[in-house]
């Protein structure tokens, strides 16, 4: 959005203050004046006119799933999104993983003061763009402002709910003996875009973010009748850390091949450059999928018709028990464990 | 909590680490640990053994209730409460509000590196006491870390659920000519609580906080068929913005008299020094209830079995649409607007 398009679009009564001030978040006029011209009219119609503490929603299922996330990125653009997209992105994946629809979302900003009150306007759109794409609604909302130096420009929660309407019990218990494991394509993008905006690298193309919403592969893995036994997003700590933590928590072991895991050439690139290795790098839009041996070939055939680079990435053993092994490009074995201490500090 | 207290009940693999470094956000060791140690035993055993996620619930109304609220309050602890009891309240009283019962709650973090350890246990040990008073569980969660002089100790996100189950319509849009309205109780006190601290002012007597969770006392309203058209609780902005707020939603005129809104003597006496109008300062524990006239007496009596101070400050009407005129003791007649500019930073 380029300053013309702020000028035009965002009403003047929110123009007015060029940044965002203390008095945004006090209760009083000017933050009735943020919700009522910024929020409101751009996110979801439900409930309006009621204006009310909390929304109200009908729901069609009695079992529901529930998440929370707080975003707090740093920088707030970055190739492929910025931090509303991932915002909303972030948690319908959350709900996308326990197999449930995504529906609503709750947006609360905390704003630090001084805030350039177009960069608040370019979030909200893009959280509404992004919503309508996810097939969300963003229906209840909050404004925090804190005092200059005691924030970071914007940090933003979203919690989200979704609606279960399968038979599965998709979680780690749920793991079993000989299941596949499934990549839905390459890893470490996001991470690696994040840090090429952040260190001032250059590549030869820009590495965009793989930020995307996961709910439409899942629920049509779902309505195939796909067993889903897990699924899990890889984010901070990336795959190394999503597997290792399944590990433990299904008390299974866990074996891939690094041949079988997609890296493109351009992130391997940058991520000898970083010294990072790609499978504790950040992702957004990509998760694993435990599922039985014979519904594989299928669940990879359907996935492949989102993204090519899906890939079967290993199997669920009874040796090594809590442990993740891999078996490298040069046929040696090591155990792959959870990240340690603090590899890229605030990658959503 | 003493210091000796925290050595005693936090465990070892916690107080390792003397304070949270950037690292307990990272997705890897650190934080699982804090997740495993820390806030897993300390919530919802929901989706224990699960650690997924989204936490999955079974939902016995297809009527739900969804807000979301942030906390940046400074300082963290105050007479009265803390972060964390505030984070409780706050939510299932938002929840309160549309005469939902609230049943789960989210928590979300945003710490600053260098936080004392001690002081992130003392916080989720009394997010657990008060979410257990309140009757709701803390089911799913997030942290993250962002660098020192990014943040300022913790700011709390909390989400919440609640289950309608009445047929009550509460919301601005229900009011009618004639309704009472009715407070539950002295205003100003969280606002002056928190300002004592941050000003080190001391008055004879130490003034708390008024925070307090309200859906006891709207369950009870809604069980003994109290017809109530709509709630709000009264924080930022006091109980002025939030009739200023309602008259503008609902485009009826509000009439109240302010000998009958309560305010302690020494809140009053505070209020003075400093400077304030107590109609605009914040509380945490209080709300207005508009009710039809022949059901102001019932809810009254009931209401006073839970605090003393219950007062019927006013009617609605339908002169000065949109407006709150409010009688003073002088018997003259003032407008009552929403707070202009801020008045109290970060009290919630």
């Amino acid at each position: 959005m380029k300053n013309k398009e702020f000028i035009l679009s965002c009403p003047v009564e929110i123009q007015k203050y060029p940044s965002v001030m203390m008095a945004h978040g006090g209760g009083g006029k000017l933050m009735h004046n943020l919700i009522e011209k910024m929020f409101m009219p751009e996110f979801s119609k439900i409930d309006a006119g009621k204006r009310h503490d909390s929304a109200v929603i009908d729901i069609s299922s009695n079992k529901l799933a529930f998440t929370t996330d707080s975003y707090v990125i740093h920088p707030l653009f970055f190739p492929g999104g910025d931090i509303g997209s991932l915002a909303v992105h972030g948690t319908v994946n959350d709900l996308a993983m326990s197999g449930a629809v995504p529906k609503y979302i709750s947006a609360g900003f905390i704003i630090e003061e001084g805030l350039p009150m177009e960069t608040l306007w370019r979030i909200v759109n893009s959280m509404k763009e992004t919503a309508k794409i996810c097939g969300v609604e963003i229906i209840t909302g909050d404004t925090k402002v804190v005092d200059k130096g005691k924030g970071d420009g914007i940090f933003i929660n979203t919690s989200g709910i979704g609606v279960i309407e399968h038979n599965l019990s998709i979680n780690p218990a749920s793991i079993k003996e000989g299941d596949a494991i499934i990549i839905n394509g390459d890893i470490g993008r996001h991470g690696i875009a994040i840090m090429a905006v952040r260190e001032g690298l250059e590549f030869e193309t820009v590495i965009e973010s793989d930020s995307a919403p996961l709910n439409s592969i899942v629920n049509k893995l779902i309505n195939e009748g796909i067993e889903i036994h897990c699924m899990r997003d890889l984010t901070r700590g990336g795959l190394s850390s999503a597997l290792a933590e399944i590990a433990e928590a299904s008390n299974f072991g866990i074996n891939i091949n690094e041949k079988d895991i997609p890296v493109r050439e351009d992130v391997r690139g940058a991520c000898e450059i970083l010294g990072l290795d790609p499978l504790y790098v950040a992702n957004e839009g990509r998760f694993v999928l435990f599922v039985p041996e014979k519904d594989a070939a299928k669940a990879l055939q359907l996935m492949q018709l989102e993204e090519p680079a899906v890939s079967m990435i290993g199997t669920v053993n009874t040796n090594n028990k809590g442990m993740v092994t891999m078996k490298s490009v040069i046929e040696a074995s090591r155990i792959i464990d959870m990240l340690s201490g603090e590899q890229l500090p605030r990658i959503c």
